[in-house]
């Protein structure tokens, strides 16, 4: 019996190395100098297309608050959400920082602020180089030759372009009759092409897919969003790049995809499966509670995403408008 | 002779006083509660106009990059713009943050990173509780009532909602015939006007007038962007906001106003003028070279800031798209 | 029964009414201009008389150190500490931040790091500021015409004076019996008085004593170690300063106090008493496990804070040298 | 003319070359685990016979303030000093961070503040991490097997023990004859030699060593004290620490050597030859001018650094005691 288990644990192992082996960073069919992958699929024509449907004057808010005690990545002991005051209206009478005097201090009432965040935080696109495989990122740009410590020369969150596209709501929760999917829950293949059936949602190339799962209900009491989220699986998101053509992936929660992790070699499989193989951005902590009360499930995505030089990340308010048919 | 200069100094005094005497931050057309302001003017249809006349699927990127060694408003002390790096992939396989051990760390390349920064750089939108006169902001909000530590608790960026708007560029520095308006040039109410004509463009009530002082193209030398910028003058704001019936006025210099100030008792009445007198957001550090270039002066601007709770500006990064006549 | 119970709540009530009405902050005896309290104590005098006794070339390190992930005073949601990397010898390579080119970078392998952190974190000594009493601190200064946005013009940590005092462990958890006071557990008068009788120690005017719990041995275990910690009771402080003559007051806890509160009318009467009513700073985090271990119950205390202009506490790295009877 | 100008570049390049291809990473005489080098020569006894000679109880401050806009390295875009309010007494009765209610806030005045820095602000110590050769840093340690995104594991600033040792100032600038040495100036051997004869000084083994330049007296003034500073050669370090024996070597200014550097090939060769050649940690921005105006040449050392795990520098603030003789 214990020569048995050994056996089947050697196995695993064998068979969990050879999948790593196999599992290395995609070649951009963009060419050699690709730093955006998938989005490479926006073309003027795509946009057109999709401006063309729009329907009135109705928008989305796609994105969370930013506040103090806000929900964030925290397993690797990341830095928080920040958010000070450089001066106050009260504050400026005393420092007199612009060496202006007590009385035009008392007239003009000056207030600022500063923050300080890691890149995930908030509603917020993922760039390429964010994860890789091997010392390599998606297109093969390897860590030993570009990245600083200002970040990555390439594959920076400055070369996202503003996007503009087809967005496509997947509401798995209210697919499954739930309010909100279960702890730890794993979102599959087969959820997902029962939720686009009962919408009666198709996918097309190019799509900016956000999958709902609920779990943005709890996301101003920061302990509960996010302990144990579900999330999406590996062959669920393989569903969407490889067989549906998904250009962007995202969704309601913290981090994409459900933990722990399906492989035994790689904590964030899906992750570097989108990012890495398939060069596909993910956006995470959509806000997607009202488009799924009003059922609106097919929509323009438009968002612009701040330019950090370098940067694996960057924050983005997104807005959904609905389309004619 | 140095009695008329005294009495020309006493009286410059009176009316200063007397100018500063009269200013006090307005009320809300829009009731007690209001904190956005001119941002009201956003309804289902004006959003609805302006979204039936998109032209085709080009945009055009407003915004600017965010990097280490950026403008920023330096005048009084704020924090520069600092990007580091939490986790690289060579790092993790020393510090192995996840508790995953080297070989994991080996496999998965991760990369992390942090930012930090004052409110009021790159591309952003000024809140309302940015600028007050005497202790207040718009619609009569007091910071003795309504000011923490954490920024305000009404006007603050979250409330500012996604931006669907007319945009219109009003290129002063090519009404001048120059590349970039000179430093320190004061645009006025007749600049604008010239310019407008020479575009033959009309304003209208709810547009975002954003103006074109060409001082961008120094954007990549900071020191250069910074130094003494063109900026608009008092009542060249007047002009846009009381007799064209602007919503959000913006530049694409560091400040919008010129300095020294025209008032002797406000050193920021430009400012204090669109924010606090007349509710009208300010955006500022707009790219709009390319539109220039095109001679697009009449678009539609898409855009949402981030929703920072409390804070008196926040990162946008917009879009134009050009409209069908 | 009811009615006993509420009369004794309404005693209760009106008995902390009374007592929070008669706490003000304290008139100092040095003067109207004075920002330091008790730290006047010290007085070459004072120095030369510890510096005559020390004992050979033993010292102890009183010190914690800084790490991410430390513990920290985290119930208002104040920073965490952070470190990280603006520089590294392979990172330099690749940014060449200084223009020295790659040989030169490849050559020349550069380090630096930055933090940021609470003021009250690690090894730290309060400044008098840190706590007043009804808009006021030590000595009468007022937030209203003394506190900016860059901290306090008066009694900031720039004040605080190298110090050379006297230094008494009172080891209390040892006179109990015990490696560690119990969770919560509030050190009162009588304990003090027993410890010190115990150890055959007597306090003089001028000391900086320092309380041991124990609880310092959790201190890796940043949760373990901010847990409901025990710490002092606010007669136990009275007998510090009024019967005992103490000029500092230091604990090898977060807080130095116990939680919750003694009295209804304020969340922290052991600060308020020691910093406003007695001009008495407070050193927490102390780290007295080796001072303890070697029954060093009497020692020169030397330590200077950083000058951190304004600020409500600094960090300190002190030492302790035994002293010759 | 043209091809001796060549010939000569050459001839440059190669003695470049070969000086460079010399210097390689110190091998510790304390063995292959040791981190802090130089430092080892501390030891009871050396401390025991510094503190048996204190004269009295005067004491100087050897520390400068921190405050915003205080000189900093600015060169490769680090940060600078931040201290921000966290709480103040008005911001609390607003927020009440502590959920205890508007009276509470208002009775206890709460103020706390935070900081962020370069490491290498303010009188600070620098570890051996700080700098090394082709990768590697004193006594061996390699940044590819221990640096990592939190520091480095070996040689951080944590590691830096409590120093207490015999101090020497050297007033170069009073045996000069200047108030302050000249822009640039390179302070050489024969100027410290000259200096030490002068002040009757003679340096010892285990000696901390302060260079006076002078250039402290600048200091509110950041941009002067930072432009074009007076400072050490590499000969004249040589002396100090291969002909005299001193621990630590320190001084006045911002980054303790003159630049531009006397080496083609490093451009901080005093810093590579201390640190990563000789294991001797450097001090710098010393506070000296009370010394130096009481001409106290000898003196007690006595100061901790900030215990900041894996930093390449650490804040300090030092004491002088002058000695008996």
């Amino acid at each position: 019996m214990k020569r048995l288990t050994l056996l089947l644990a050697l196995l695993a192992l064998i068979i969990a190395s050879a999948v790593a082996g196999e599992r290395r960073v995609g070649t951009s069919p963009w060419g050699v100098d690709d730093e955006i992958g998938r989005l490479n699929l926006i073309t003027p024509e795509s946009q057109a297309a999709i401006l063309s449907r729009l329907a009135g004057g109705k928008n989305y808010d796609l994105s969370v608050e930013y506040f103090i005690g806000m929900p964030s990545w925290q397993a690797a002991g990341d830095p928080h959400y920040r958010m000070w005051m450089t001066h106050t209206p009260h504050g400026t009478v005393i420092d007199d920082p612009m060496n202006v005097g007590k009385p035009m201090n008392e007239h003009v009432s000056y207030t600022g602020a500063a923050i300080s965040m890691y890149t995930h935080m908030g509603t917020h696109i993922d760039a390429l180089n964010h994860f890789g495989l091997d010392g390599k990122i998606w297109n093969g740009f390897s860590a030993a030759e570009h990245a600083g410590d200002r970040g990555w020369q390439v594959a920076g969150a400055e070369n996202i372009p503003p996007i503009i596209a087809r967005g496509i709501l997947i509401d798995v929760a209210a697919a499954e009759g739930v309010n909100m999917l279960p702890d730890g829950y794993r979102v599959t293949r087969d959820d997902l092409k029962k939720a686009l059936k009962k919408q009666k949602t198709e996918l097309r190339e190019g799509d900016v897919v956000l999958i709902r799962t609920g779990r943005m209900q709890l996301y101003a009491d920061a302990d509960a969003y996010m302990a144990n989220p579900p999330g999406l699986g590996l062959e669920a998101a393989r569903f969407l790049v490889e067989e549906s053509g998904a250009m962007i992936v995202g969704a309601d929660n913290l981090s994409l995809e459900a933990f722990p992790s399906e492989l035994e070699t790689d904590y964030v499989p899906v992750h570097t499966y989108l990012l890495a193989e398939q060069g596909t951005p993910i956006i995470e902590l959509v806000y997607l509670e009202e488009l799924a009360r009003d059922q609106v499930f097919e929509f323009a995505f438009i968002g612009g995403s701040l330019k950090l030089r370098g940067a694996d990340a960057a924050p983005i308010r997104p807005i959904a408008i609905p389309l004619r048919n």
